[in-house]
């Protein structure tokens, strides 16, 4: 099991708090965003006296309210095509487990969501990376790059859309694009889209679930987590045509017994939550992405693309090695008496020796907070030792 | 993944019931008694606005009040010696994914609780099942039959007591032996103590963490599912002084963020239940118990032992095969508009051909019900085709 670069951090940051230093987090995936109160409010007011398993699927209402939801988005499934998990962690586990035997092979564009390595080696499957660029922001790499790492061992293709680490926003000419790759060569292609409202400048998702022709191919993973700030809910789920594979995918959801119940009270109510609370959120979200793109990228030799989703970019800085960086500031560095907690961008790579001169930021505070984290480390590259030019 | 016999009866209750039969249901585990308002309480007035991530070993608010609970039946752990999990299902997943490679080797006392057919499917490792019989109440097999199972790709020996789907109650001398044999053959011994509360008769629950000089072998599943009446908050966890061991199952909890939060306030208020509450419940088993077995040897040519702890007894019945005698009750009989639905004893022998005269009954139904039950399975039983005398 693959340790996580950010862990490696947290006893870093622990001595940075006990010498007296305020630290920005700007490396985790937790938002600050509040709960809606309607999900909170339906556990509150939960009426049952035994908190029971439910179905191993989930509670059939949350899966009905769940194929609400999607037809709001254009999509339209049935509540036997959802198996809730806990978190879309299990989900996505679920997804590996069923579709892959030990020694197969998923592609994914790097740098990607480092837990993905941990259901790698939970399910015994290996991922195969293919490099995406900076320079393009990032977009989908050419589809040559993932045609020729195409073997027997090759089960599945996966995308996260909008993407963590990097922010960025799929088109539906990329997604095209795969859905023919995945077609020519029976693939499955796993979709990811856990930040689907998280889009800004006025840009559509365009989800797995709208391709046409490859219905049983397709697996979307999906969550509550990041949607409505419910991540400790635990409440995720897989979403598939394919019969056969959710038959498969059902006995993996029986051996675990069920996912949680307040989890899911919170999530099926969460479904109702009003508009402008999505207004508000994307509004505040845009504000921090543009705060931290201007902030980055005025500062000397940094760069940073402007990514259209999620709540996170990966922004180039003038160093010698992100791991190293990153420790640095917890360790030895301070300005005001403040410093910045970052995600080193080489664990999102799966290729040794990338994303040295990258770090991941994830736009989890408010604007004003921003700008402090945007000064502190403008002041660090100033003076870190390993500063490249 | 192996398919639960029991899953497979569903959708025959579901006939029986579009019939207008009644069906009672002592095939779960899932008990009828109220979760404790104390737990309940805690969720309701759970004062966050963010439902967030939790520690990925679980709320350290939990973990030391679990160690509180310890202290009262004697077990002297820390915090930093539990691993929280989505319930017990995951905690032992995560035990048996620390400790073993795919292809290495558990041995198992059989009949034992299906669902870790499944951990083991998903862990990629092999149970290695030693016979125990009706005829001794499903005590501990001779410790010749453990040796002589004992391979080079064993790493561990688990029982679950009391026993899932037995009853039974291992002794303190028991425990002993199987503590020399993992001593000997320096083998992890994995105890599963989610029923530790339900002894009856008096007895006391001997626990694994109790056994001294092989404390770094011991490793402890616990629950709050069947202690509070809890199944779907999913919080469980596994108990070791073995750090080695517990730095890597940190890395497959850490893989997966943070067992549900909602479930972790309701387990640490539950461990504050006052004591009359168990009273009760013990009380209250106790007479099921005393009913299914008194009404089992009532009947003509069954058999059933007087085990002395969980919900559960393994009955012997005049019958050719407990799978087809079960779908039957369902599917073709019903005795004053009611039927029984009963777990096939087939579903908990890991050896082919066993367990074919036997069910297991969870005792999960008040004393009239069950009597009910008792009286259906008599008639049933008179006029069963496959009935062997």
């Amino acid at each position: 099991m693959p340790e996580s670069p950010i862990r490696k951090l947290v006893p870093f940051a622990e001595g940075a708090k006990k010498r007296g230093v305020h630290v920005h987090h700007l490396n985790i995936g937790q938002p600050d965003i509040h709960t809606p109160e309607i999900a909170l409010n339906a556990v509150r007011n939960y009426p049952e006296k035994v908190i029971a398993y439910s179905h191993s699927a989930g509670m059939l209402s949350l899966r009905e309210k769940l194929v609400d939801y999607y037809r709001t988005v254009n999509i339209d499934i049935s509540a036997d095509e959802i198996i809730v998990g806990a978190g879309a962690s299990e989900a996505l586990l679920f997804a590996f487990q069923s579709i892959m035997d030990p020694g197969d092979e998923v592609i994914i564009p790097e740098p990607f969501y480092a837990n993905y390595n941990g259901f790698a080696t939970n399910a015994g499957i290996n991922i195969v990376p293919i490099f995406s660029s900076i320079e393009t922001g990032f977009a989908l790499p050419p589809i040559e790059d993932f045609e020729k790492n195409i073997t027997s061992k090759t089960k599945a293709i996966l995308v996260c859309n909008p993407n963590n680490p990097t922010g960025y926003l799929y088109s539906k000419d990329e997604l095209e694009t795969l859905r023919l790759l995945a077609k020519k060569h029976d693939l499955y292609l796993i979709a990811d889209e856990v930040y689907r409202e998280f889009t800004y400048d006025g840009k559509q998702h365009f989800s797995c679930m709208h391709l046409k022709g490859i219905e049983n191919n397709v697996i979307l993973i999906d969550s509550v987590s990041k949607r409505y700030s419910a991540c400790g809910v635990r409440i995720g789920w897989m979403v598939s045509k394919n019969k056969e594979l959710m038959a498969i995918a059902m006995k993996f959801a029986q051996a675990r017994l069920s996912p949680p119940t307040f989890g899911q009270i919170a999530a099926e109510a969460a479904v109702d939550t009003p508009e402008e609370y999505f207004d508000e959120v994307i509004k505040e979200y845009i504000a921090r992405r543009n705060t931290v793109v201007k902030g980055i990228n005025g500062i000397k030799d940094a760069y940073c693309p402007n990514p259209e989703g999620a709540f996170y970019v990966v922004a180039k800085l003038p160093i010698d090695d992100s791991d190293r960086f990153c420790q640095w500031l917890l360790e030895d560095f301070s300005y005001e008496n403040q410093t910045v907690m970052l995600a080193p961008a080489s664990g999102f790579y799966s290729t040794k020796g990338r994303g040295k001169d990258e770090v991941r930021i994830s736009y989890v505070l408010n604007v004003v907070d921003l700008n402090k984290s945007i000064a502190v480390l403008d002041e660090a590259l100033k003076v870190y030792p390993g500063r490249t030019n």
